[in-house]
């Protein structure tokens, strides 16, 4: 049977979620995100990032959360900054432009934003001609699998408070980019560098839910409108708030990245022993992008579902590999065994 | 303790849901809604509807599915007609004037929509500096627990067809209304009389969800699309499928909203025995609009939650109590004695 | 030939703006209202409502107006309340809520607004599931010709201003209300007494053109910004300029909708002195609505054009009469000629 | 005193304009752009495309014109393709993606687009994630002064038709282009290649005003609800029908766009004749974009308005100088003589 290393929500969720939401199932709880296991949730988050006034949302997913965010913060003439491999650039059909504001891009090989990036746009000619950046999107882990060093990051975040742009960091795999090898940061760190971000449940051992932080002051008014009328309110909140009370309460979701990480890592390790160094990008988290012979792909596509990413000429693609924490070794294992007999 | 009869979401859901999430559970599945158990949702919805061709797409809720479903068929300057008690109208925070269009009401005092509602509204002049209605959107069960006859949808699916408008039925609490005891119509009537309706799972046993069905092709084409641009696609879209999977194979939806309508009703009879027959509107659904005293209204709330959903005069206000698939019928007994007793 | 009064804008201008036009013709303009005689017309506008910080816009319709203004002001979940006559919610083709917001709206008779109106519109439940009412759209003279009085206006802006609305003012006739016989208010106060209105050149003598003028501080940030984006900037803004500064300089505006006022009147008054008391709306502006046997419009139908605004019954209807700045004394004589002969 | 440069729009109109407006002042005319002087512009450019069933509807300017085209076009999900240069990417405020839409954009150095930079954007994966491009905006001239060649726009055009894509041109400067010495395509050609263009009058001789040509039936039902929406339905409409109505009876606006060519390029011909041959761009429209020192710059300065487009280095920068039907021959020669003196 073949097994998928497609991406990161193949399975369901950690059998401690399905537990929790047996054991709360007949309690009568408040709607709309006022329920306790909501509470608890928010609570851990606030302990977590040491910010115990941020507001705290949760809400169904990646696309519904970026787009929320951004047409909460921008007015009409506003935009956002992202780089072009961006996930609100590429793959959310619109979304932020059907809420009425631009996204414009910087062209990024590592998938990473830098102040050098983002200053071009500032200068803007003439005046009230064109739109005017507001917010800086970043991902973190990246869409490509990188992630920020911690000087890149308050790099980044100086840059934008000096320049009076917001820092929102998409996190859909935030908990894959804090447990990674090479990783400098902290959810303290990120609470603080950014002025709202989400830690994704989604890809993180959740059946589903990204949790919105916002920290700066500036943004944190009226929200629940915003997030009622986008649709972004589940009537019973609770189910979000159990998943996250699950996962934050001991660190269960960076237990879980972790184990996506050290897959993905076998996987990268496993091919530099074989001498094989050829990635797409440098990465340590639960995405890599190793670059392959096609007749390789071909025979590994007959055991592993997998995305080819990108044809690099007419011998090799790299191809996207995804790892989650239900991800079994003993998949990676033959996986491995597998690259050795056709590479 | 205080028992809630605010709402039909303050539990999760029914433990046949779980168990089938719990079995599934690391099964790999395509994501957005490819999965083998939506594939299966669709089909139980196609049977019970009769139409094989129907386009099914589930969501998380209420408001994401009204607003995705009209802003994908409404261009520009066209409006949807609803009652002015119309969820859209009232309790969406805007949602559908985000997406840019009008939303045009009709007063109504059963929380339904006739032909003779709707003819004034199309009388427009002069021609292109008015919207133009192109969608009817009804309730059923309506936002004030009245359900539609037989007779009425017919004449109003007529008039649409006739005056070139889409019918669009909300159907949050669809399964309370085909299981209420004065109900005349069943799922394939309702297929047959709109373009596009949608059975709610949020309200009647599910976590969350709802199954929006397409019948009219000039509805179907590039759906996923919207659904996408809205955020309202799931990654581990099974999470959806499963739910409606498990509420959908043998009709453990109807049963459940037939209990919640049971609960509701038993309250219902009580009061009239009580020889007290003084109701805003006539429900046989699971939501009861009792008109009652203060006085006594003041003594249930201290064991019961519930809103006061309108103060008619100085002494009295009706109360809006809902039952759902949770309600332990000890709770209605007791209740109805307290009632009893404070009446 | 047939005379139309079927509305004030079927001539072209005030000769004195053809004559502006041509003398500045050559001239050299910066462009984007940065000319001088815009910079002329705003002070113009400054001294007559004696508001030195005003801000003013020239842009060149009703409609673009209010869309502009409002959406310029509103946040996506906020609303505008307007009276159901109101222009925003009969005859822009939905371009409110295209900009994203909801019109929430009130019946009125005689198209005006009071307090007691929108106190019920505040007075949302539950909170962040509805929207939230932010401005007061009111029209004077309205689209049925009555006006404000001034103790009317004081009361709707106090009331506006206790319960932080902001109160706009569509002044596409304000010059016509201004110099109505029973007019009460001066420009200052119409200044003072909301947050920001227009005062409306396109039927008031001009080829086109509507002044936007904002007193109060919150909402002049950045409005240059939505004007360009809503493409209300006129690149020659030296065209609306000149018209506004001829229009102004000497008080012209409000000569010219004297005039159409007192064409209206004439035939007002004349229609009483033959006993005929019957109009839909108690107008002095340029607007009338005589109720007329049908028999009588058929008859004057061969003559002039007017619109039948509502059929009241089986033998009579309801016209507006429009005069306007260009209309021909003799007309209205003739006019009231044929009305003696055909009543 | 100084003379501008700065743009195509500093003086007001042809004189003829003036004269048409002032000759029809008095008539009663239909408003909203149902006047003869409307009707007579619009048979004028279906007899110039030889389009007899092209619908035509003119507009204020130009930003209006593209948001109200592309918002008539697109669906929520689709989205519009425009180089990086194009007007609606840079100098629009966000109007079209404020209307909620993407502009997807291509580098290109000419300002121009050709299927091969068109193709990779159509590539998208995986379906429905991505917006689904609909449209591909070009302008003729570009915004840096380019035109197409008769062959570029055959091929454009074709790869539309082939791609199901619509092409519409942004024809703010389409006379200069098509009077251009080195132009080879005519009205009718554009009418053919293209699904809708507009051919502009602001900066070609009029006040005001561009005349929007729909030859793709597909696109034009339901045209003028659009219009009225976006606020660009002038009431005295007769005042876009008579400028055009004057600019193209006798071909009027040919021969002042010739004139503004003519002294461009008079200049460029003149800066070779002094052996300076460094300019931006390769332009014989009304727009050059000569390479110059910056003392010579600033010589200039003292006596001439104009943009400096592109600091180039330390000691060069490309300044932008624009001509225009109004633009006196000696005012030219005295710009060549202090250019030979400063050089």
């Amino acid at each position: 049977m073949i097994h998928s290393f497609t991406n990161d929500y193949s399975e369901g969720c950690h059998p401690a979620i399905l537990e929790a939401l047996t054991r709360s199932n007949m309690e009568q709880q408040a709607g709309y995100g006022d329920d306790e296991y909501s509470k608890r949730a928010e609570q851990h988050l606030r302990n977590l990032t040491e910010k115990p006034d941020a507001d705290i949302y949760l809400v169904s997913g990646g696309t519904i959360a970026n787009l929320l965010v951004l047409s909460s913060i921008l007015k009409p003439f506003e935009s956002v900054i992202a780089a072009d491999t961006g996930h609100i650039n590429t793959h959310e059909a619109g979304a932020i432009e059907a809420t009425g504001h631009k996204v414009e891009i910087v062209s990024s090989p590592d998938g990473k934003l830098c102040p050098d990036d983002i200053q071009p746009l500032l200068e803007k000619f003439p005046e009230y001609h064109t739109v005017r950046p507001r917010v800086v999107y970043i991902s973190n882990s990246t869409e490509i699998g990188t992630i920020y060093t911690k000087m890149e990051l308050i790099e980044l975040s100086e840059f934008c408070r000096t320049n009076d742009l917001y820092l929102f960091m998409d996190g859909a795999r935030l908990a894959s980019a804090l447990t990674a090898s090479s990783n400098e940061l902290t959810l303290k760190d990120i609470a603080c560098l950014t002025d709202v971000f989400y830690l994704g449940g989604t890809k993180s051992g959740a059946l589903f839910g990204e949790a919105i932080v916002i920290t700066n002051d500036n943004l944190k008014k009226d929200f629940k409108y915003h997030q009622k009328q986008r649709g972004a309110m589940l009537a019973k909140g609770r189910t979000l708030g159990i998943q996250f009370d699950t996962l934050l309460k001991d660190g269960l979701i960076f237990d879980l990245s972790r184990h996506a990480n050290n897959m993905a890592a076998k996987i990268t390790k496993a091919l530099k022993k074989m001498d094989h160094h050829n990635f797409l990008t440098d990465s340590d988290t639960n995405q890599i992008f190793p670059v392959l012979p096609l007749r390789t792909i071909e025979e590994l596509e007959k055991r592993y579902d997998f995305y080819i990413w990108e044809h690099l000429n007419s011998e090799e693609a790299a191809i996207r590999m995804v790892t989650s924490w239900a991800t079994p070794e003993v998949k990676v294992d033959a996986f491995i065994a597998d690259l050795e007999r056709w590479l």
